[in-house]
């Protein structure tokens, strides 16, 4: 990201002088107000690198709703986070001033106006030069982000983990839910199609022909078996996202198994494990990244926490891999 | 209700033979595809004297939501349910033909096209003469009976167990939700208010004019205490609706304290025991019942399904006061 | 076993010292071997005043099986038992010498073998002059101990807390299981029918003529409206058994409500608090209890484990009474 | 029912149009009377391709007892199935009729009073020339169904996936119980020992001679360690059932591990992953099968849900391979 | 509080301009970063009337640890608070400007270096004339408040809600846990004996002098029975302290019934329900609060999450009768 | 073990006769006291070759506590475990007389007086020449098993599996917890620090030196993806301990993933699954074991009971290893 000017480093600083967790070694990790990956509660995007805010809207739910209440687990489970990566081999708080935004304020009845607030507050973000990264929430809000960057950086590659492709039709006259947000987003031209890989799909799907929008605009499809087979060719399409412009990372937790993952809305047995989903999200080194999202956190259906958990584990990961690739720059 | 000309009982049976629970000393209570009390499935309401219809809408949840799955639940643990009530000493499926009417198909996305579906099953129900009793969902689809039913009937009295008076003001610019349903339907001329009792309100409330809707149009409002101090005067309250006209029994499950009802959206602690309400609800014999729900059984918060098997019971209960009321005209 | 001379009461004694629970400021109550009570295992009933043992039968449950597992979690629920009773003025560990003695192998398969095994182990226990005591296991294993205890002292009185009166008729052409076991004690002439009295029972039941039997036979029933309504009366009658001679104690813990009790395989909404249960327990002192159970504890429908908890509690309130009565003699 | 005329495949039908699910874009899917695959009850096989019923019975289960729930709790789980399968390449509902064909009425307190019910109903399935597919129950369930099937078809082949060989010896002289089906149905003749594979095999074990009975009748165990490292060969060995004449499929949920299918009642580590499970079953294409079950869901032990979507899962998987197989006829 | 010059209202405010929740009609109740009842965080107490801090501490508990995570559950719980207190009349922000301080970091292995954290924190905010209020953390943290409070006003009345008069002796020669904090204030001189209050006390007891410490130093022990019988009698004992000097309330979760409130380390059947509890703390009107806490909230054995909510309403209560007390002074 | 004289098999016997598990086919495994692996109870380390202790302590763990409820769930969860392990080809109990030595008395509050205790139990037992197995509790106990066995047999080789490698520095200046035992006992001289191997590490970290100290005395580390990608070159590490001198084996659940073990304190995503843990573990065979653990056992975070029931296995597959390499000697 040459092309961004360096941020005054410690310019503005929070109490404990740095945008940065508290250290858990003064304070235990049970302790205190939670935030995202225990970094400060900050409003202005201008003074930091990466802005994590809360998109807490489940109303696009077609199934299992309570992912309004992911932001508020995934804080909660970010207590154990940590940020030296070592297969990064760097601690992603060195290289990037990261704040929790706090929750953007979502209206459960309205698909539109929650999308609009979304999309606000993230071109806020991306306009102050900040990565916006959100955590859902149902994956409706990646609409209102892909909305607000395709607007700043025109259309966008997309590295996309989730069981569901998203890009299916209507449900009950409904044209933009939690399983349409992709198709909208290239209808839209939020999205560079040939750009856009969707990784760990798998079925029962509902009709034959679920899959015949995202093949007629030439997605790239890895189904679960490419994963399970060849699991470092799929690591080599992801990074070759280095070469290929601009990009938004969205991670629905349902891409996962739901023994690893079962807090989500409509969980699809025969999934990743979290060892793979980590694997591949190292792969991101290199790509430039301009936002990201993990979302379809429902802890009412999490009774271990380890949806929470491991939802904080991606932010990780993609945080450190987008902290590795501004080093290297 | 002597304006109902009497059904041939027995005329349309189910494969059972009638309208009433399979026997659990034939088949087990674990057994069998799971229906409301155990009746059978059927669609038209003109055979039957009860129709009772799942309406799994939580879109008008403005905390917890997860009320869609209220109607599966309640049917799961109705494999407990029985019908004689040793207070009323009356078998109600000897006096009422019931029948499971399946799912109002709602929309997550869309309160008024839910509401507008409740409202024309209900109404079909209704022109049938038979008795619409609905299983919530949130507090929302009563708005859709009340509009049927106030068509039909004209404005009705109103019978409402509830920790929340349900008049409160939009959220959001949001104007029909699960708090406002009394208030929609007050302005909208459903109900006559002075014949509208609302049983185990409690604070604290978001602010000190939370109740002056409710206490403008001169609703009858039994706070907590009064229960709890002087149970029989508050029978006597609910015993006198015999000689109000045509009413509507409205039962909201965080009327009870949480430890008897903890799967509710938005539970408030100090209230009503399943005893109270038990004996409260006994107490609607000889009311004019045109209508009937019980709402706001949230499955996901109810590790013990307590929840559901209340809810079971106090649809039984509102069913035994009207078996009583009718073998009495 | 006559030829065993007499007990020394208070002369403590054994592996430990004595018969009594391990001290909490020795041994915190999380650690060690689980025990009902933590008192010492022992084998021979001849050491000791009462014999606990668990009896993990479920093979007589109509509806939610898992009381096998009951006696394992009053076993780990006994870690926070206590030994003196405020209201009885007495550690009733100072009067008796307790033990557990274990658990009677059931076979989860045969009802007669089961009910065989139970009726031999009582036997023996009530033969060497020590008070049995079972943790169950669903109600069915009662019926063992009455066989057993009525050979030994003829036809008993009976202290029932129950939501039902457990007199129904066979289901599925099964003559005996949990909901039938006092019907047939009656009917094998186990019980002193004047000298029974079930407390808690509440409906609704399956059909009008579910009491029947136990109306017939001139069985004292308490309804759950006597408790709530007139509790010293109820007291009174429990303190009256005093007088009437021999008697078993057996605690169905449906009698509570779910709210309290919800690890339990046929709820019943609409029960007794705690408190309602322990003070009517707190009445037995001066009955001759030749026997008692608690019985139907279900740990995998008891989430926060308070049932198991209330079920020690409960065994605690009986042993206590039985100590007062002792010392008052 | 060799009166019935042949079945017109495909022409689909039916009150709601057709023997296939109910589309969820017209009725969500948290919506309505739960039925497997939400497809519509029916009676009557002579009318279908394939019946799905529950065996609600737990009576052979000697550890946790709950599987009675399972075929609830796979009715509810089944509201997230899907028809069409992409490794398949076909939408199992446009070649297979299907009915819910409700519960079995099994009697909890008799294993042989069960096994004949279940005998019966199975038999009248297959005389329709309908494929029965049972949802358990405990293992137990299977010997009903190998009975019937046996009669009719003769000694059957046998796919078998499982942590257990279940061909142990009698428990407590019980002689039929779930670890023992497999010994019964080869000593009852039932099955052709040269064409049964157990899949998933894996101790500890209770003793070394626990697998006797198994090697002595040739059966082909496949131990986890084979499917961890040599998945194609085990594939293989699966595939080549195509030209092994009729068979039967049974999958015990305990074969995967208890990550993946905690709620089961006798849960062994170390065991496939769900991946593993349905990358098997579609090596199922080929094969003759002429009855199916899935058994051992025990809802209880299961807090996430998972075990009871899995199972449904591999209900599809099961019928996809049917389904692909006739399509190839 | 007369003595406590006026402070200047809005001098320093938060960003919403008060120290009062966030609108639940701005900011939906499920959204945003979690603070106790929705107020800000903020450091300084000079800024304030109320301070609410974590004492996230459990290294003192005896039995089932986990209440160090009872301030995190609390705030979540939080979410669901408001402020209008009917039965006071009044809004308690109206009147006390509250924030939210942090918690204290306690270091779980040394009661000695958390109760210096504690009471250094305390002093800091009473010094600064606001009200501090803890949330615990196990009972043990009530000493460092006595201990900064005692130094500042001299000895303390206390109102004390608990099934445990902690009063106890050491276990394993630890002379402070969270059964003895109460000795050790009396020992200490922190408390006026014949101004202590002890209200839902009950048994059983580990040994007949564990009330003996109590009674000699002359304490007002309210057994559970005088609350159940006397409610009135119990309530005006309370209301009594309004002429008794300054003191301190703490409130124990155990002192209310584990159906009520099972999320906490050593639970006691037969106590306080919700409304008795809600009840009695509405007496404290007029009382010369001078700090107060409630404690013993353990988030992991709380699965329905009750005990925090409940916890979050006595906190309200408490703060209304502070504020009520005031606005008649 | 060559230098160990023979003890006399079956000189000192349990009542059943032997120290092995009680028969499932006499008692079900749901009946009776819980023991580890159903093992008889025994003080008395002289008697037998293998002492299971308990170690319940969890006063050193600085996130989630609950692990001092360990040993109580993995002797539930031991009433599934079995005996005869077919990769070792031989039932344990054949080889190794087992006892249950109950659990340590180790005090909350305090570190150094709990690891004194298990050092002097530990030592105990190894100087009998029985083998020391113990259950935990957090990871801070090895650290009493290796001050025991180190003095006995000098420094040790060192067999860890984990998520963390346990080389931390202090928390809150407190030098001694559950993440520094290994630094704390390389310190003291308990590890021969080249026969050490850490199997299972992996981040996120919290900083970038977090193994600096394990690197600096030359530790062998295995980090996740080596066992991913290279299972039989790490197993083969393990192998060759056969020829590194006396070595204990402490095994932290957390090295599994927590879709496996939820039931930790600090649970890390992306670990091994049960079947590579159990896989390593058969590696053993011919290790000079000299004690073992199992550690980190929280069952309040296991809510389907999979991380006891793994522990439980855990412990079979060590003792098959020690039984296998004693049968082989």
């Amino acid at each position: 990201m040459t092309e961004r000017p360096p941020k005054e480093r410690g310019k503005k600083q929070s109490a404990d002088g740095e945008f940065r967790p508290v250290s858990a070694r003064k304070v235990p990790r049970f302790a205190g107000v939670s935030t995202f990956l225990r970094v400060p509660t900050h409003d202005d995007p201008g003074d930091v690198d990466v802005m994590i805010c809360g998109a807490p809207f489940d109303g696009g739910t077609t199934f299992r709703p309570g992912a309004r209440f992911g932001p508020r687990a995934v804080r909660a489970a970010s207590a154990l986070s940590r940020g030296y990566n070592p297969s990064a081999d760097l601690d992603l708080f060195d290289h990037l001033r990261c704040a929790d935004g706090g929750d953007i304020a979502c209206v459960p009845m309205s698909i539109e106006r929650s999308l609009a607030a979304i999309q606000a507050r993230v071109a806020q973000i991306a306009e102050a030069k900040a990565l916006p990264v959100l955590v859902g929430g149902d994956h409706t809000i990646t609409l209102g982000a892909l909305r607000a960057l395709a607007k700043q950086h025109g259309p966008l590659g997309l590295i996309h983990f989730d069981a569901h492709s998203d890009t299916f039709g209507p449900a009950w006259d409904v044209d933009i839910h939690h399983g349409t947000v992709f198709r909208n987003a290239l209808t839209e031209g939020l999205l560079r199609p040939q750009d856009v890989i969707q990784i760990g799909i798998r079925g029962p799907f509902t009709s034959a022909n679920d899959l015949d929008f995202a093949r007629k605009h030439g997605l790239r499809i890895v189904m679960i078996d490419e994963i399970k087979r060849t699991p470092d060719a799929v690591a080599a399409l992801i990074g070759a996202f280095g070469a290929r412009g601009k990009c938004y990372v969205s991670f629905d937790m349902d891409g996962v198994d739901p023994a690893y993952a079962p807090g989500t809305g409509t969980p699809v047995p025969g999934g990743m494990t979290s060892y793979e989903a980590l694997f591949l999200l190292r792969q991101l080194v290199g790509a430039s990244i301009v936002g990201a999202d993990v979302v379809e956190i429902s802890p009412d259906h999490d009774p271990s926490g380890n949806t929470a958990l491991l939802a904080a584990t991606v932010l990780t990961e993609i945080l450190s891999a987008v902290a590795k690739s501004r080093r290297a720059t």
